[in-house]
């Protein structure tokens, strides 16, 4: 935890991963974040992967280092003093980061009337606010038919890293940020929507794919290669596989130059009357580069692989699985200072990421583990709200909260 | 654009997503993004998808709305150009965002001598310094062993959305917001290394994959199968492909409803002394779960489908194509406010992203296509660095600026 953000205050309401990263986010450079539990936990309290007692590994992965608060959100008394959270004053405070529904108790009309500079991030699946999770997003965008190779046919290929969950994430704590400076310029609130589907959508038209599917029509599946450039995974001689990547032309000489492939390839090029030097020319003539690559890596054992594309700075990785990465790579190493060791409440002890990014001006501080549900109710309500030993304990009798 | 930003002025000189979309996030919300292209383009100048006049597609989207000054930067002057822009006075500016090499002529160390406040966001490979992309990293962090069917046995699939990259640009945004708070507060700059890895790692470690793969070991494929809990894609009576999706209890018995599966499902819960109410009991159970599913879908047309699913609260979406997706889902219209169309450098005609987060306490103006390289570039030094028409001349007829 990086003191970037210590002065702000953020309160969650929400479930699975973009909501639930965004507060992790900014909690990780500073900012102190409780989060509102239902009683008994949310929709995501015991989603997959668990340990081996049923308790959610991806659940206190993503609420490192959070308050925990639980409330019946059922009943309006457990609404109102959720309400009375989101909006507590300070002014470093009033930044509500939710999944909920637009038009539920949680709305942000409602909520500004409290405190009319709250700002309101919230998570959307569709535009429109009709739910949709990442795997929903992305079929409905195409990527599966474009993943995987032509053998698969009429058969989509999911993938399976939640990609536009995170992408929406990161963003949405981004977009808080952006609302959060206008905010002290001009102490103005307001409600701030991410929806996924306009996450995935937007980032498919900044890289030019909606450009591309508007003027070429759809990309048909190019199975490993590397979309426009040069790339695919390849096997060694010791039935180890490779993924080799080379986008610019220093990248592509050095790879070549590294396997001693530069007479081959020069009989190609002048063959095909090809110029390798440009990236579309080494994708347009893929088929007739592999199998040179294939001959060339496949007469190498990995251990010599990596000795000449180290040496020849090739921009390549021997694909591993995550426990093998984890276990023996050392750029991938769960040391500090990006990982710290924990105790989470899974009972499991266990090295977990602080923030991605390293600020050289400020210092990584302890990293906290996920709380219990409801570890910080009485604290946080007795120092947020000022709520006095006796009324806290009629909210307990009353089952409001927990 | 939405003018949140608009005291902001940032200076980017980088190439592929991560960086010149962090810049991109940052200039839709209002900073002036002055981007700095080496002549004739720098590495991703030519990157696939181009339109059919060889212009990238890819690299107008990710350079829309920037401002483009094209500096010749293997010669020293130009360097030195570089330097003064990146560091020129201002007190909303001296925000840098690179992914040239921490040691090369763009070190922090030497910039924040010029200006001691400076904020440098640096987008990294490998936590090294290292090359790396979405690519290598993913084969590295095993993605591609786990991303589709079983029957691809010992080959790797790797995924094409450049989904570590998309996350990395905005994760960058985001960190550079909050260095650029910290700086408010206490005069402070620094630099902020982001590496892709990094990025990659802790995403993983944030959503239970780590702790899974420590504790459990590596995660097999499990095909088109939403793992720990149920989901899969499923084929309709007329040849089409759905993916369908219950995480929560509420998602599964409307799923269920929705087919008139409730008799069937109790049958099999019954026999297996399963509890499908439970997520991870269906994810279990999946096999003896999926046929009920195939024959009552398979059943009916998508039409039907549609009209069950829609009427029943079903998390599902159509597999599309891209480019049906874009012609024909109300959902994921290319229409205002997310997306104008704009005459862009290639020629082409055709709807851009704006900002993906909606702000509902600001207006969206106008969206600015991709500059060409050097647009600005008189304009830029003329008013950033206060240079004379005659020394701007000279820098032209000397070829460090075009």
């Amino acid at each position: 935890m990086y003191p970037l953000l210590s002065d702000l205050r953020v309160v969650e309401c929400a479930s699975f991963i973009a909501g639930p990263s965004c507060a992790l986010h900014l909690g990780q450079l500073g900012a102190q974040v409780i989060r509102i539990d239902p009683i008994g936990g949310g929709m995501d309290f015991n989603r997959w992967p668990v340990a081996a007692n049923g308790r959610s590994l991806y659940w206190e992965g993503l609420q490192k280092g959070k308050r925990s608060v639980a409330i019946d959100l059922a009943r309006p008394e457990g609404r109102e003093l959720a309400a009375d959270l989101i909006t507590a004053p300070g002014p470093d405070a009033g930044l509500f980061v939710t999944n909920y529904p637009q038009q539920g108790f949680l709305a942000h009309e409602s909520l500004s009337q409290r405190r009319p500079d709250l700002i309101t991030v919230r998570v959307l699946g569709w535009r429109d606010g009709s739910p949709a999770v990442d795997y929903t997003v992305n079929a409905a965008l195409g990527m599966p038919w474009i993943t995987g190779s032509e053998r698969n046919g009429d058969q989509p290929v999911n993938h399976v890293v939640p990609a536009w969950d995170l992408v929406t994430g990161a963003y949405a704590a981004f977009a808080l940020m952006a609302a959060e400076r206008y905010r002290l310029r001009t102490g103005l609130g307001q409600e701030v929507c991410v929806p996924l589907s306009d996450v995935a959508l937007a980032c498919l038209g900044h890289t030019g794919q909606v450009a591309e599917a508007l003027t070429a029509g759809d990309r048909p599946r190019y199975g490993n290669a590397l979309f426009g450039a040069f790339g695919r995974d390849f096997l060694t001689q010791d039935g180890q596989r490779v993924m080799v990547v080379a986008i610019t032309a220093r990248q592509w000489s050095g790879l070549v130059k590294s396997l001693d492939l530069q007479a081959p390839v020069a009989v190609l090029e002048s063959s095909l009357q090809a110029n390798f030097a440009e990236e579309g020319q080494r994708f347009v003539h893929r088929e007739a580069l592999f199998p040179l690559f294939d001959k060339a890596i496949g007469a190498l054992t990995l251990a010599q692989v990596r000795e000449r594309f180290d040496t020849g700075s090739v921009l390549w990785s021997p694909y591993q699985t995550l426990r093998t990465a984890l276990d023996a790579d050392p750029r991938l190493a769960l040391t500090e200072p990006l990982f710290q060791t924990l105790e989470h409440p899974s009972g499991h002890r266990y090295p977990a990421p602080g923030a991605a990014a390293s600020f050289q001006g400020a210092e990584r501080g302890p990293l906290q583990p996920a709380p219990r549900l409801g570890e910080h109710t009485d604290q946080v309500l007795a120092e947020v709200l000022s709520l006095s030993p006796s009324r806290i304990g009629q909210l307990h009798d009353a089952g409001i909260i927990a």
